[in-house]
């Protein structure tokens, strides 16, 4: 299992996924705002991974708390999730992780637990979030094992692997699962600029598994499909809203277009957390945009000219009538999304 | 005008292309070696330009044998036209520019002509291509404002500008003659990797021009359409086959379907050079692959994992019915291909 992020002491420590595949390095952080920040400059990135980041930087954060009282405790913890919070908009396993901590926090209080108390239960939710993201992905996994075809061409974006969730992956578990149950599978990576998360993280991981990955640049995924070498898409996800429309990184969207054009499914595999049941459609997901210098630069050298502008969102929005299914924990959710995604909380 | 490539007495001077925007130097091919080494390598790049520099390439190459006899020299003379064509394969420019130069040869030879009177007219040849291909890219670009509108927010892929050919530009000379006639034209350039020629070089030629460039990395494209930012899609082209299927950088047929599915008109724009009437339809165009380490690497910096394989195509094939019109120095020549674009050799 990939060491993407864990709890050593007071300490979370997660691979530096910025200087990956160059470098394995990995990042100590000892406070909350040590987290806040590894989430923000993306040390550490993917929905779940960044939802179980979240919460266990709010556990340490916490565990260094030298309040004594409770007013005092909850009044920092508050602030703490709020510092949480504004890191990054998109993924909203982000705010679905702080909810869960907070709700922890206030069944702790309403029981009349000492600041130790709280302490200790904040430490276990948040190993707790860790540990049942991993059973999500190998259960997502598993469900979407079966809609890998025999003899599989696999098209993915981005990284929705072990590197984005506690372990294993979503959309990556997905190929995980069906190489584990004895399909032969080749993967093709969009290199997904420009954090270019495909290329090294996709890559990075698979090819330690052994699982054949071919990494292509964005631009070529239409010529792919064109020639008849994929037959499945499988992508993660950001936030998914209660009709199925699903943020996830720049480029997906696209991808999506391309994949009904050449009449291919693509799905989405996903943990209910990032399903968003607020959110009627796509258009109430916030996207985020970046520093134009993640597209002007790369690993120091400029590549855009001086003087023009850039546009950066990280993410797009993909309507849900691009989407096959949404594989989750619970099962492949299937349109229309509205009742489905509904009856999955049920 | 841009010194894409220029000839000062017996050297071929060209802005190296690989080199920009960080730095503008030129590279002074002194034989037809260098000059064909240098389009391998893509110092220049662009279909017309590549034209351009082979044909210089073989007249200096020429003008600088030492044969007495016209039998020796024209042995020279076709072993060089072999050397240029082996250099790429997809451009169908650099093939007519090497038949243009063969056939001036030919009549020289038939006339009975010296070996120095053959060398000054392969110099003339040489120069004619090189003029001609500025007049059509000032055509294309006059035919082409017509369908630029008033208020235009304009996708191109690629760079079909002034570095692509002799000057001016076939998709660029569409936005440069739109400019000219007073629109106001907002230009979203596609970076275009491997080689980034969007991000280095359209947006270099651009903003030079004072025209206002975004830079977008290539799978940007679709949310930009969704977002009603783009109104026309201009591109240029490798070749064009007689049913109107084109070869371009890889990724521009991916920009097509999306176009296409946001009802935004996709044109091409290229002189008749670029139109191969012996290749029927797309699936007769060779198209290149090129070096995987033009994918894993960026400025020295290792962007794919090891161990990952890679594909990278440099050109694919849009079919001709996502294309609204193709722009030429004759007009624009609208579907069905087969019966317009032969009539624009008659």
């Amino acid at each position: 299992m990939l060491p993407t992020i864990a709890r050593e002491d007071d300490v979370v420590v997660m691979i530096d996924q910025r200087k990956l595949p160059a470098q394995e390095t990995y990042v100590r952080c000892k406070t909350a705002a040590e987290v806040a920040r590894a989430i923000k400059t993306m040390v550490i990135r993917g929905a779940p991974a960044i939802g179980v980041a979240a919460a266990m930087g709010i556990a340490i954060g916490m565990r260094k708390s030298s309040a004594t009282g409770t007013q005092k405790f909850a009044a920092e913890f508050y602030r703490t999730c709020e510092l949480m919070a504004a890191t990054r908009p998109t993924a909203v396993n982000l705010f679905w992780a702080i909810e869960r901590i907070k709700r922890s926090f206030a069944a702790g209080a309403e029981a009349g637990e000492s600041v130790d108390q709280i302490k200790d239960r904040l430490d276990r939710e948040a190993g707790t979030i860790h540990d049942e993201d991993v059973a999500s992905c190998r259960a997502i996994g598993a469900f979407g094992a079966e809609i890998v075809p025999g003899d599989a061409g696999i098209l993915t974006h981005c990284n929705a692997g072990a590197l984005a969730t506690a372990g294993y992956g979503t959309a990556l578990g997905v190929i995980r699962g069906a190489v584990e149950a004895g399909k032969r599978v080749a993967v093709f990576a969009d290199e997904t600029r420009p954090f270019l998360q495909g290329a090294r993280l996709t890559a990075w991981e698979l090819v330690r598994d052994g699982i054949e990955t071919t990494v292509i640049t964005d631009n070529m995924s239409g010529s792919l499909m064109r020639q008849g070498k994929v037959n499945l898409v499988v992508v993660g996800a950001d936030r998914i809203a209660a009709n199925g429309d699903t943020a996830n990184k720049i480029g997906t969207y696209g991808v999506a277009v391309l994949a009904r054009e050449h009449q291919i499914p693509f799905y989405v595999a996903a943990p209910l957390s990032t399903i968003d049941l607020g959110a009627p459609d796509g258009s109430a997901i916030p996207i985020e945009e970046r520093s134009a210098r993640e597209v002007t630069h790369v690993g120091g050298s400029q590549v855009a000219a001086t003087g023009a502008l850039v546009w950066n969102p990280a993410f797009d929005v993909t309507p849900h009538h691009f989407i096959a299914g949404i594989i989750t924990e619970r099962g492949i959710f299937r349109p229309p999304y509205t009742q489905s995604l509904k009856r999955a909380f049920e």
